[in-house]
């Protein structure tokens, strides 16, 4: 029984280290050439390998992230589990990005940022209070419910939308297209953490845009192709929006002769908020395989629908 | 009985509102030529007046701001009160401040900064967990006290510092000298919240750098003089230390060809940590009248030994 590891050998490493601790019984290789494929029971991967065919007896393909949109246009035969990383590493990064971008847009880091470069000491006043700055989070998942409690204890007025209705503590919840507009003409600060779909690629568009009231600012976090970035570039100079973190763009590595690398009221990251911790995803992952050789549902397990829907 | 306000006409407004309604025994004034020396009881100032002796019923001096530093030279007559602001806008801005701070050094916003102009993208890694940052808070009163207990809910390991011992839950307290070398030498990204006094001017300098490990980093939110800015960038520049958050430099505002600036590893901002808020500010000091009507000590109180200390 092997599990095939298909990402970078630095945290290959710690998972190897994982799984001669805590699942002796489970073959761990980095080295897709010297296993015997039909042995081949698990892959750990980012992207999808082209070569899935391969594996006969392939039960589950664990994705190294949280988003699994890669996966869109790849069949899996019906037997084998597609398995997003669910681990509270991840959310805990991306639950420190978004607090930090937000009390950047907050505290006008990003004006000040632009004013340091021209060497103007200059305040900027009045400081609206948080009780006062409406954050709206798109996306309420587990990234995006665990980053609106933490912007609650900060006093800001949290929203949030989804696709299907959600209810969480001391927030406004939206669904529904309906519910979309009537939140975003209510934000100031906006952030994106919704999963790529269909429904969701190009969502942040200079419609949305523009039912933001003027003044807004956008958090990043979700997915490349999610924005428009022309879009966005025309919100900005047209003064429309008065800044944006941005963790991710598409493409990526973004070009170097693309405008976002040098607007002044942009700040961009290059798809850091969530780094996959190999420590905590190693164990993560080992929970997972032995609820999968119990014959339980694994953390994380991707429904054919949602997959469908990618 | 006149309260004298000497500070911008905006917040005096804010003022004048909250004293016709909440006080409306006591006369609220912004015009120093219009009201009758003898009858001033109370003045809110930023700087201290150089014509105090003209007030010969003055009973306290109300300073706008947190920090009294700047009556360090002002004989006040015994029976003059000195009142700082303790509000909890203060408190909750800079609160903000800090956090924003350190998560962006933790998270390497400002190498990400630096990457940007450079149009280079770039992912730093490893990066540290939270639970391996060490962050020590220099000034453990109600600010740095806030302060720290916001970080620990993002896990950093705290340490602080204060003249006298202080206890405060889920960190290790330290006081004096040799308690400070020990922080210092254990620590990742300090913090500086400390008062302006003869023994914090200047507390920023080469051999205080020189006891942090190296690739430790600073956020600066007490007051320009305790830095020497010198000795921070021969520190940045040899690689001992790895960034700086600056919210205060001496002078104020920074003149224009000042290195620190221009410097790829400091972020600047213009002294608005902490603005005082007129609304907050005008109910606190309400609060503080009725105590002194009360013939109680209002809060905020500057003791003789404390200002002499200035």
């Amino acid at each position: 029984m092997v599990f095939l590891f298909l990402c970078d050998a630095e945290r290959g490493a710690v998972f190897a280290r994982a799984f001669a601790e805590h699942l002796p019984d489970v073959r761990f290789s980095m080295d897709a050439g010297s296993v015997d494929p039909g042995e081949v029971r698990y892959i750990m991967t980012w992207k999808p390998p082209e070569d899935l065919a391969r594996y006969p007896n392939l039960e589950a393909v664990f994705c190294i992230g949280a988003g699994v949109d890669q996966f869109a246009n790849v069949s899996l035969p019906s037997r084998v589990k597609l398995i997003r990383m669910v681990d509270d590493g991840i959310t805990r990064m991306v639950v420190e990005y978004v607090v930090m971008a937000v009390l950047s847009l907050h505290r006008n880091l990003h004006v000040y940022i632009h004013q340091q470069r021209q060497r103007a000491w200059r305040e900027i006043n009045p400081q609206p209070q948080p009780a006062d700055r409406r954050v709206s989070v798109l996306g309420l998942g587990v990234l995006g419910a665990a980053a609106a409690a933490k912007l609650q204890g900060f006093g800001f007025k949290l929203s949030g939308w989804s696709r299907t209705k959600r209810a969480l503590d001391g927030m406004v919840c939206f669904s529904g297209a309906d519910g979309l507009r009537d939140m975003l003409a209510a934000t100031d600060i906006l952030v994106c953490l919704l999963p790529l779909t269909p429904e969701t690629t190009g969502i942040l568009n200079a419609e949305l845009f523009s039912t933001l009231p003027e003044g807004a600012s956008l958090v990043h976090a979700g997915r490349g192709r999610q924005l428009i970035s022309d879009a966005l570039i025309t919100a900005l100079d047209r003064g429309h929006l008065s800044g944006a973190f941005l963790d991710v763009v598409d493409p990526e590595p973004l070009p170097p002769a693309h405008p976002l690398w040098t607007h002044p009221k942009v700040v961009l990251t290059p798809h850091i908020a969530a780094i996959t911790q190999p420590g905590s995803a190693a164990m993560t992952t080992i929970e997972n395989l032995k609820l999968l050789k119990a014959g339980r549902d694994p953390v994380g397990l991707v429904g054919r629908a949602d997959l469908h829907r990618h």
